[in-house]
């Protein structure tokens, strides 16, 4: 076992059999002790996050493989916090994926001429650049492919699969009478340059209501695995 | 006449014909005293400056006419600095629609990571909201088709007509050994809902280059108009 990669939330290593395998830490991003999924630094450390996010994680994965979405899962071992994928590369050096169903975040900060406070948006897909040091720029269709990042085919292909399973996660938390605002997701290429989901699907990734309150990560997943 | 609308560069009167009137004013966008193209803030006036963007602007609103380019253009009375121009509304509050042959600017600032400085782009396009307090966000087609701003239709014939339209003014500028990096343009519907370019072709709407040195918008006019 071979160490890859050491993220802000996960470590990488490589296995013999070619697959990879990551190692979810108890790092959650935020800033100035409060959590928040859209933010680039690590402020805080929970014990269990690790735990949480990959049994949460692992939970959503099935799920999907269940609707045939391709994505890089192969199986998990909550007690040892790791999860077994297939090879993927990123798009450039990163993208991130968001879906919105409400007008929080980014979005309103940008568009607040024009939308509410959590009007409802129909499974919005935007793309940002991976780029701390810029902020995570938004990156538009035409741009990803002048900038040889992703193909306009492949866009389609990613923001039709971004939707799916935006839809997919909304109605497994609506069963819990939960209300999904927005999700962000990664992707990859496999070995044969097919379009996958990769990374990781916990509370940290999306901004989940219930009964008009925020919810946790770790009280989501709690609530989703009860 | 009567008096419609002041703006940073121009006020509007509107004709008892039904048409309108522009009339320029010798106010230039910059800050700190330097000439930017791309800057919010009305910071210098230069004396001519009015009459020399009506002049540049006349010229290629002829040109677009020539080659049958929708836009809001009647005629123009260059000794008064006013333009006639039919009726227009714009798209929400109103778009920026850029046009870029190379990286620099904004565009460069947001995708740095990806994109040299002066790398050349095939007529790249991009929407700004016109929102000075939120810093005129780029916003994508998704985005102002669900926002009710303008339609997907709507956006693919905004586009084309910004890239004939920029292609144009490019070989004008070409033919003066000059190079163009960007402009930046607006649109508005007629009164039958179609799509025409409105406001001005001026200096002050593009980055020109020649020998490698940037052109400013007074010396732009004359090495056009000579």
């Amino acid at each position: 076992m071979k160490p890859i990669y050491t993220g802000k939330t996960k470590d990488v290593y490589g296995l013999e059999d070619g697959n990879y395998l990551l190692k979810f830490k108890d790092d959650v991003t935020g800033e100035n002790g409060v959590f928040d999924p859209g933010a680039n630094t690590v402020g805080l450390t929970m014990e269990g996050a690790g735990k949480a996010g990959l049994r949460l994680t692992s939970f959503f994965f099935e799920k999907l493989k269940e609707h045939g979405i391709p994505t890089h899962y192969l199986d998990a071992d909550i007690a040892a916090r790791t999860m077994k994928v297939v090879p993927a590369t990123v798009f450039g050096e990163g993208l991130e994926v968001i879906c919105r169903f409400r007008a929080v975040g980014s979005f309103l900060r940008r568009y607040e001429k024009y939308a509410e406070e959590g009007q409802p948006l129909d499974a919005f897909v935007e793309v940002t650049l991976k780029d701390d040091q810029r902020l995570d720029p938004p990156i538009s269709k035409d741009a990803l492919d002048m900038l040889g990042i992703l193909s306009a085919v492949e866009y389609d292909i990613l923001k039709e699969l971004t939707q799916q399973i935006a839809r997919i996660i909304q109605k497994q938390l609506a069963d819990k009478d939960m209300d999904l605002y927005d999700i962000k997701l990664e992707f990859g290429r496999d070995t044969n340059g097919e379009i996958l989901l990769i990374d990781e699907i916990s509370g940290g990734n999306m901004r989940v209501y219930k009964d008009g309150e925020y919810v946790q990560p770790l009280a989501l997943e709690k609530i989703m695995l009860a």
